[in-house]
């Protein structure tokens, strides 16, 4: 359910619109709009009678018949911009005017191998920088991930080019470590409907990036969105990364139609991901460009600085200079639809400081 | 089996090798390129040894072990540029630098409705015109097309703007028709492997669209146009237009991964149907763009001037204005590309001639 | 719609609906059933007006919502049982008590060949016999059938053991062929939707077998039955023989569940083809065990006498013993679902007649 | 890698080869054959060189290719059969020649529901009980099961009913619990290929029931499997409960085929569940059939006192008259492959302890 607040509502109005539905012993989430504020209850199943339209304040008490409540535009018609401040006053958004580009290594493998690609896609105007530290691999017995070790990696490159790390946690003791070091938490295709992780990951402090799963369709990922939105946190990326179907001239399936999909339903920013979703390095400019242009808020691509020696996912990944050629006509693609991908780095990179070397 | 000839070798060394293929009943492909002329061999199973390599002007004879020949890079290497000579000396291509746009209703409902539609995408800059006079139907209750009356419509539209013309065989009798009144046959997707009607579109005197069928794979395409040009029409254009997956938020699946992966193994060009591959108007349009962006040869998609009244397929239908704005954002993509969009007409219209009234 | 007559409605009220119909322009199919008998109208776009409800011995007009009309239980409640009459008297059927065993190569490749599989189906109780003359091939370079000389083999192979013949049309002319040489008219996956195929095959005077098309739905399947129907021929079978997913130990995934979700819509038989359903010798015979199982009235399996040498699909016919033992096992399931299967031979092999030999 | 032990080898020789392999840093399994000892080595990338092919008692040294180890028959060619001993000296088994049944309510709701459901099952011969005690569910908002009371009232009924008790774990929290109260772990079918959880089950004392995902290839599930007993714990049960297509006249689409796929590769057993295969009643008793003629280990499957008044899955929960109707039925077709399903309860419910109270 869903109450709609009257544009002159008060915050004290709000706040005991609130607080009559948590004494119901169910959750309301408030969510301000340009216009109004409207508050999201669950915790119900189907409606409940609780008197909420009489309340001061109160235009509307909606019964969402979707599935979906607080991922859907009826709750927030607005999109959600996430807001990453950065360290020199300049700050770094997804969901808003600029692309963001995510992009680094599949695997952190070591110092030396995540600088260098840190170095390059920060030249290059990445400002945000993936990789992981831990790996869920289809084998026991391939590499894991570095574990912590990689993620003080990641922390050590964000200190020194002010990249916004992304990296992937796999269960809760990793959820807790990657909220601690990196900026955003990504919860992988495999785990979509890991919902005890999803639940974890939505009393994070830290926006979650959200894969779809292999075999999800949009109201399962809208509504496993909704599992970390309905513990408290809002700042949800969905991504799109392939889906998988009988084709077999690419590893996955680009579904690019999700991205308008998803834009009319929901607030959130949706990117895409087209080197897991082709897993072939000559496809991942073309459909890079196809979902720019398509009207992604973003991409995560794998680059690295050796991909014949990556440790994992070697072919999916670019060349530095196909990734520089790819930057170029992205900014072109991106300004036919007035979005911006950065040229320049946000700020040079700093001297290391003792603590990271 | 392929016999690559020598740069130098003459007009008569081919015609001997030609000949000797022929004289052991099987049929020889001369494909000449820009450095040296190739000879496919179709017709026979796995390698024969008939002595061509030792034959005056013969490089080299190759086993091919890839069951497709015909359609090849291996045996042409260049790209495939299919002309179409306009009335005024001004000349349409496909697969050459401009995309090729081609628009128009589903079907043809009437002579009103389709000059309707063709005066809109004419002024707007589309050069081919599309619109089915044979209409395969899920169900034998629904509209069939207005048959070869269609045609003569079409026919019509051409001789009034210069458009040429895109439109649908579904069997001997209406391709017979179809080549007499088109300039393009198009075989749809439930028919790709309707090898008998492969068959005879590959001794028809147009060029052949054919779109790849709901669940066919890449090589299963190669193979359908590899039907076409093993009977000598080398004039074969590829339709991407979404295939079947469980994924629910679209009619289709749009795979523009294919797109690249064709360019990779075949000279033939391919283009793009965001109509039946989303089956949504919304999705049209970020999809067309990303078609582009992809790198296809041009799009198929479906314009009414009255969508909400079509017969069939109303609902995916751009609107007059949507279509304009696309043309021009396409313009922009492609020039990205280095490729071009036509912005004006070939032609003005031409007054109607008494046969055409 | 659907004109549902009294019980005791006469043939001449039947009669007198039926013109009404057929003067309004439509077309009337009566069914006579156990009980009543139901008249189907086609030819209509929506409910039509004509005031058939008032006539004497007309009991209700439903309009029908579902787009399939001909094939659906609503018309015709009891199932189909198509009947073949045997030169002895005997008789065959599908869709009766009796389970249809259609054996046999995938092609005909040769007279010894045919008649060494035709002995041995014979002799172990199958009473339809497979093999192919046109074979629709994704390779134009491929094996395409002996065509006539095939027809004509299998002609002999019916006069000598009073097996009928099961094989593909893949056009109108091959169509006439079959039409006139085999007892049944297969529709193979590939021209499950070629719908000039389905009209004419409609108009012949022998029952079709209509394969599921690989990437049809249960709706596609029924109504492509529908329009073999529409045309005046109701005697069709339906065929699962997998469909086209992204799973990899299989050739394709032979979809069970269709049987009991076409056996509650429509009172046509449904029988499996488990040889092109897994592609796979060593799962034909667990998944026609599973076919018998799950309630399908019959099943086309491919048997060789040589499968190492078959020209088409050797990998996935059986050995003669395999089907020996096959056989034996459907007979117990069939059993337990009070069907039957034929164990002994409905004749002993006839004398070679002169025209034969 | 894998070291195969001569027929002879003695247990100290066992030894003395595990002890080396562990000295490298590696694990050593140790699988005890009908003929003779194989020991699994795990935890390398690639070959290792220790010298092992010259240790006494051993035959062969093989380098293993395919990525699954310890699931594969190479490994250890006769089949698992997992035993419960039964509190009367009779044992329960999982890939013997008893077909495990295991039947019960989708969620355990209340005591009373779960009482009424294992009294009719447990008459009816089933020896296993399911019922959720922690439910995935595609919403926040939906029942999540009641947790560890569920388990408390699993645990009654197996003292009551001797039934073993099949449960799901979704955390490792709750895999903690499962363990502790239930018979076999259930990992879901959407935790497939979550890692973390899946090396957690490998450490547990108790069987795993792993479903197969909802896009998961034969391989992936084999890995999926190969986790948990990389990490020690060999008694995995493998389950197909419906992959996802395009077909839409079930909820999934059960995939038989993989029955006999993995008895070929695997020692591991594997049983079907139609329930969640089909998603609808009226497919399940057919479904069911095909999965035990197709030799299947067993079946999962939901019963339910009250199916409409059901919190989750009502519409694929059989009522019991239908349960025991099926029981029948999976008797006749059983004894046809040569197995059995038990007819009689092993034991009289006992009367209920004080505890249980």
């Amino acid at each position: 359910m869903l109450v709609v607040m009257q544009a002159q509502a008060t915050e004290e109005q709000v706040r005991a619109v609130c607080e009559k539905i948590e004494a119901h012993g169910l959750r309301a989430h408030s969510i301000p709009g340009a216009q109004r504020t409207a508050i999201g209850i669950t915790g119900n199943q189907g409606m409940v009678e609780i008197g909420l339209d009489e309340m001061p304040g109160v235009q509307e008490v909606i019964a969402v018949s979707k599935p979906y409540k607080l991922v859907s535009r009826d709750v927030k018609p607005e999109n959600t911009v996430i807001h990453f401040p950065g360290s020199d006053g300049a700050e770094d958004t997804i969901g808003g005017r600029d692309l963001a580009i995510i992009a680094g290594p599949c695997s952190i493998e070591s110092r030396e191998q995540a600088f260098a690609v840190a170095e390059c896609v920060h030249r290059l105007g990445a400002r945000f920088f993936r990789g992981g530290a831990y790996k869920p691999r289809t084998s026991p017995y391939s590499f894991q991930g570095m574990g912590v070790e990689g993620l003080k990696i990641l922390a050590e490159i964000r200190q020194r080019y002010g990249l916004k790390i992304v990296t992937e946690a796999i269960d809760h003791e990793s959820l807790e470590l990657v909220e601690e070091y990196a900026d955003v938490i990504q919860i992988g295709a495999r785990n979509m409907q890991n919902f005890s992780l999803l639940k974890r990951a939505g009393r994070a402090k830290k926006p979650v990036l959200l894969k779809r799963g292999l075999a999800a369709t949009l109201e399962e990922l809208l509504m496993a969105a909704e599992y970390v939105m309905s513990e408290g946190n809002y700042n949800v990326i969905l991504c799109e990364r392939g889906v998988r179907t009988f084709v077999d001239h690419a590893r996955n399936t680009l579904d690019l139609s999700i991205v308008p999909a998803v834009q009319k339903l929901s607030h959130l920013p949706i990117i895409v991901d087209p080197s897991h979703g082709t897993g072939q390095r000559n496809k991942v400019i073309p459909l890079s460009r196809a979902a720019v242009a398509v009207g992604a808020d973003g991409l995560i691509v794998e680059v690295h600085n050796d991909p014949d020696h990556a440790l994992s996912d070697g072919a999916q990944s670019l060349f530095p200079d196909q990734f520089e050629q790819l930057m170029k006509e992205l900014r072109q693609i991106a300004a036919i639809l007035h979005r911006d991908v950065p040229s320049q780095p946000a700020q040079p990179p700093r001297p290391q400081t003792a603590a990271a070397r």
